[in-house]
């Protein structure tokens, strides 16, 4: 259970703490400006900003294995941290931006060769984005047997219906491709009728019908989270992933590095709303001394930095974990994780605004935007109640043969 | 301390819930696509909400005195708890929606015959909008004695420099007047500094700079919230509001009703979110069983109910008291309402959104929005760590000379 | 809805007061020294200030009716919550300690005039105490369909056998009698298989075994919390309460009265704690400042008073409904003041505590015993989770039938 | 960063594991029984649970260097939480508990040979015990500038006038000793004020005054808490500690140990929660279906493992800080686990209660007595709030000269 990070960690962890410094928040306030103009486009500085980051070495951090930089999930951690500082510009710009990590994973791990050739290089290559397609409005999507898309195979082909939404990165133009979650048997065992699908955006039967928002915001920077609907559309049964029936058993495959990400960029979002709380109440005087000097402030802060380390440690345990036992093995840290870091970031993100007046709640600074991000992380990728129900039953079952002691 | 509501005050809630079922909850959807394109103009569809709710006799209902409908506060808390229920179109609708409520409040009180006739009446009869401008960029405005913007008497005009900020409703154009608190004086006690002074729109100097954000959230239907730049503005000296050096007491005044306005529809919200809550979790099906019958929902659901009634009950003790002690002998539960009432507020919505997955944080239920205004009360007229540090000096008061038994 | 005190209530809680004042506060210290002392047995001042309470008209204020003062609930809560602020003693002093009032009700309204001959008109005189026995520990309690004491009729007689515990008042030698819920039907519909029953404590058979623990302490004061036994218990048939199958619906109508006492008791002793948080903060001195100064412990006190404003409202309007509608039609009311009181007021208390240092948690401060009573009411007469689930029920209820809007 | 148990370590658990198996858990009931009965006194059965204890080679771990066990902090955390898991019996039976602890390493690190030799050598062979007095009812003592009793040089001795509480384990007659921590100087720097020495118990003037309640517990077993007086109490000048003024420094040096040890024990505490909590919940029915069942305590039980996962990471390495840069390099760490590590186990506690009913207060089930040990820890040692004002006045430290990013 050793968490250090060792030299080349270390190493990995300057070079990009340059990058952030150099180049990434000196964007920012620029990187909202265009944004604000480019709808559901990718401000144009962004592309120079992936340039930069690929020179320096910093790309596909996040892939593991023979396709990315091979990083383990606790060399990851870290670096996936320092790009969480600035979560709207430092992902996207290295390459390691959610969904197309998760994407990328899943074709690295399950996809055919035509498939990686098809999807994953460009993905990898910077030259397209993706979009997950998973949960849908007319059914409480956290219970994967709910899922009512459905995908019938038809000769060669596979027909599907239904309508999805929060399909994140789906309103960018240049997002190419949609995996699809849908049902494509009603007789299987619950959990073996779903199965995953590669759907090209432009293959006739597919709307991307509106963006949909978070709290106000639209996130058009990154796509933006877009309600598709599917209308007998046909698409090569070679497009499949995995096998039919196997859909439940990716998705839980693709959430377990999914969520650890969630949570590694999640602690780099508290780190900054501790430095800018501080920096706020150094910086403002009201009632006759610092804000600073407020108890209640002080309270605020204590807590942030004591939860913050709480956490940043059972993540580098879960990524261990990951790494030493594997994602299976880990289960129940990656459940605890996902409970803890959105909820507790959150909390400190509230303080924050607090700091921060009016302000806190601007455009002006990061913190709304991060609060939102961190909000819709309690419901993204199943809602805490979810988990805990699952993480609590695990307990349980620990108990069930034991003496009371 | 009877919180009954009498006869009249039961007809009156009658007819605006007959107007809110007929008019306001239909429009709701039609309301936010208009919205959506009007930028920062009132949806066209307000006008005609407007005459009805005038029609129907639902008009000023804030204002007590002979300028209004001469409500008691006790009388309009159960109405202004309906409004808060579609927050976004009947208060304004039956011209009841802040800033406007307040600075009609004001000129009614502290207002010259001048003043009332050339900005009371139009207020009062819904020609034009208004806005108030206290808040300021650069400085702790919860502490009124940091207030930097100038106001200097200058022969029979006054000039104005400094910028401020989140000025509600200020980007309509249709707003064509601003309240403005500014410094008068350097040297004067500290409470005694501030004056209040009107300024029409079209004054040369004042610039409405751009209109800041609440979470993602423009707010461009009530006008958005401007931040204005003021650089040697010129205004006759017959637009100082009472006397020089009264702006904080003025600004004391205008702030007890505002409160207690933005707590009575607050509790509207609250129910409304119960409302959905309920319905939601009825409605959905998750792991073999209706969400409501999930424990942890459950829980909230009693919850929500139990701290709702203690709010409504307070806010009700608090408007019987400034309708027979005064603002002033209810300034610690003019306080406490503000303390009690966006967080417990807001912790309800959190839970209502919960309920309902990603569709809760989403523009297709009103929760994400209602969650904003309940988290921007925490911070607007004055953060709750400023009134919770007053009114603990008052309790504390009431110790000193006491004995510890 | 008016929660003011009339006249009558106002001069009755100047007396209280007076009593307080005079009487109670200054026995508290020597109180503490004789309970002690006393064991199971109650200190013996308290004969004298029994003598004093009933000279000044101060007894059985609690009773409504014929039997009692005959106060309305609305005129009582404000006096109990002034005996809540001494809560070992003035409940005890004015003969309104619990649970001889609950039984003295029961006695009152469901009792024959043999039964209120014998057992309420020594309880109301005050010459003997009594014990009310439902908790069982073998089965969670909560759920009276769990009860399995047996109470099988035989001829003339009942024979009663099971085990109790958390009789609260019954290691007390004055303990003359019991009321003992006990199952009389496996047959009959879940709520109507208990009956209540009159068990004089020397009948054969009945061991009390030993007094059960709150944290630490014993209550030895107001006669413990026994662990009791009933083996082959004869007690006359004429000793059952209201009808065979009743005791579901007797107990509903005993614990109505008894949650609001509790929750009145609970309001003076948060006052109470108040108090004492503020002089305690007032008097002493950390790291330069007064603790009064300290921001965190001005947040609590400003917390602890909004809180409580809250919850005596809330128990006030409970009060009144009761008086106006019934205990049934308060039913909500009474769960939501049982959610919320106990809890509140347990946060309060901790609070009142931390401020006290190492003081608040000892002997030398009434606020560890005061917490102690807080937490155990959490679960006394219902834990909150099953008064929690049972109001979100009826909350759900209500918008079964209703659209969503 | 390595917090892997190794083999010796791993050797270590198993072996005090089958201690706690074979003869700590088995023996809690009758420990129970006799501490009931045995006044101040270490119940009878302490004496061969010590004998096995060290037969078995688990004596004095808590020490490191050549005077005890000789393990690292890292190698004892797991052990001391073990032990925690029965924290009344498993830290006395192996000569671990408080305050013998921290008093034996204050003695090893700053003792003379002297010193060491009479109460040091006695103290590690377990033939005497120890208390440490520093807390004084009539200051604030969290502020050690506050400390008030007087130690004065007269020639060849220490002259002691002033009132301690909380001397936890004096009240046992085979308490040998008391350190006392007092004011040698009034003009001295703040930090330099404050001097150690030992007071033999037997010393004329000192008075054991009586025994100071935690929520209604004595704590008999491990001597009690004392009041204890000292009224020109002489001793010999060679009893000072360190050199004089230097009481702060070996103070903030002894705590440092004793806070980890705190809560090391406190995650035993928790996970002896964890289990009663599931096995009761597994063992009782209410409503029709177990309480393991009702989502609301799935809920406890899921926040209860993620929270204790949290807490254990945070430990560890906060003892292999201490290991690796010393407790000063520690400091931050040992605040945050002190800040953390007692709120979050005494949350822990309360649901565990809850889910006992009755029993969860009661003798019967160790969590009420737990339950106080951990909120006592909010206390001792310092309160919660001092060390977040501290924790958060360095945080604010490091960016006092940092840019606003």
């Amino acid at each position: 259970m050793d968490f250090g990070y060792d030299a080349a960690t270390e190493e990995l962890r300057a070079r990009l703490t340059a990058f952030m410094d150099e180049c990434v928040y000196p964007a920012e306030a620029e990187f909202e400006r265009q944004a604000a103009e480019s709808g559901w486009r990718t401000p144009p500085m962004m592309a120079d900003l992936r340039s930069e980051a690929r020179a320096r070495g910093l790309w596909n951090l996040f892939l593991p294995g023979e396709h990315g930089a091979g990083l383990t999930n606790l060399r990851y951690a870290p670096l996936a941290e320092i790009m969480g500082r600035s979560p709207r510009i430092a992902p996207a710009a290295t390459n390691c931006a959610a969904p197309d990590t998760g994407n990328m994973e899943l074709l690295a791990m399950f996809g055919t060769e035509a498939q990686r050739r098809d999807w994953l290089s460009p993905l990898l290559d910077g030259r397209i984005r993706s979009a997950f397609a998973m949960t849908e409005p007319d059914v409480a999507s956290s219970d994967a047997t709910n899922i009512a898309t459905s995908v019938v195979r038809d000769g060669d082909e596979y027909v599907i219906n239904g309508r999805k939404w929060y399909a994140s990165g789906a309103m960018n133009p240049d997002c190419a491709i949609f995996i699809v979650m849908g049902r494509t048997s009603r007789d299987a065992p619950p959990h073996r009728r779903q199965s995953m699908i590669l759907v090209p955006r432009d293959t006739p039967g597919l709307t991307v019908v509106r963006g949909m928002h978070v709290f106000g915001y639209t996130d058009g920077d990154h796509g933006g989270h877009a309600e598709v609907l599917f209308e007998d559309v046909r698409v090569p049964a070679a497009g499949l992933i995995g096998e039919e029936g196997g859909g439940f058993a990716i998705a839980q495959a693709r959430l377990g590095p999914g969520r650890i990400h969630h949570c590694m960029r999640l602690i780099g979002m508290a780190e900054r709303a501790i430095e800018l709380m501080c920096a706020r109440a150094l910086s403002r005087t009201a009632f006759g001394k610092a804000v600073a000097e407020q108890g209640v402030v002080q309270d605020w802060i204590a807590e942030s930095r004591v939860r913050v380390e709480q956490l940043r440690l059972l993540v580098l345990k879960t990524a261990w974990l990951m790494d030493t036992v594997g994602n299976r093995g880990a289960h129940t840290e990656i459940q605890a994780i996902k409970i803890a870091t959105p909820a507790t970031v959150e909390w400190i993100l509230d303080k924050a605004i607090q700091v921060h007046g009016a302000g806190g709640v601007s455009q002006d600074f990061p913190l709304a935007g991060l609060w939102t991000a961190a909000r819709a992380l309690r419901l993204a990728d199943g809602p805490d109640e979810v988990h805990k129900r699952s993480l609590a039953r695990r307990e349980l079952k620990k108990h069930t043969a034991k003496d009371d002691r």
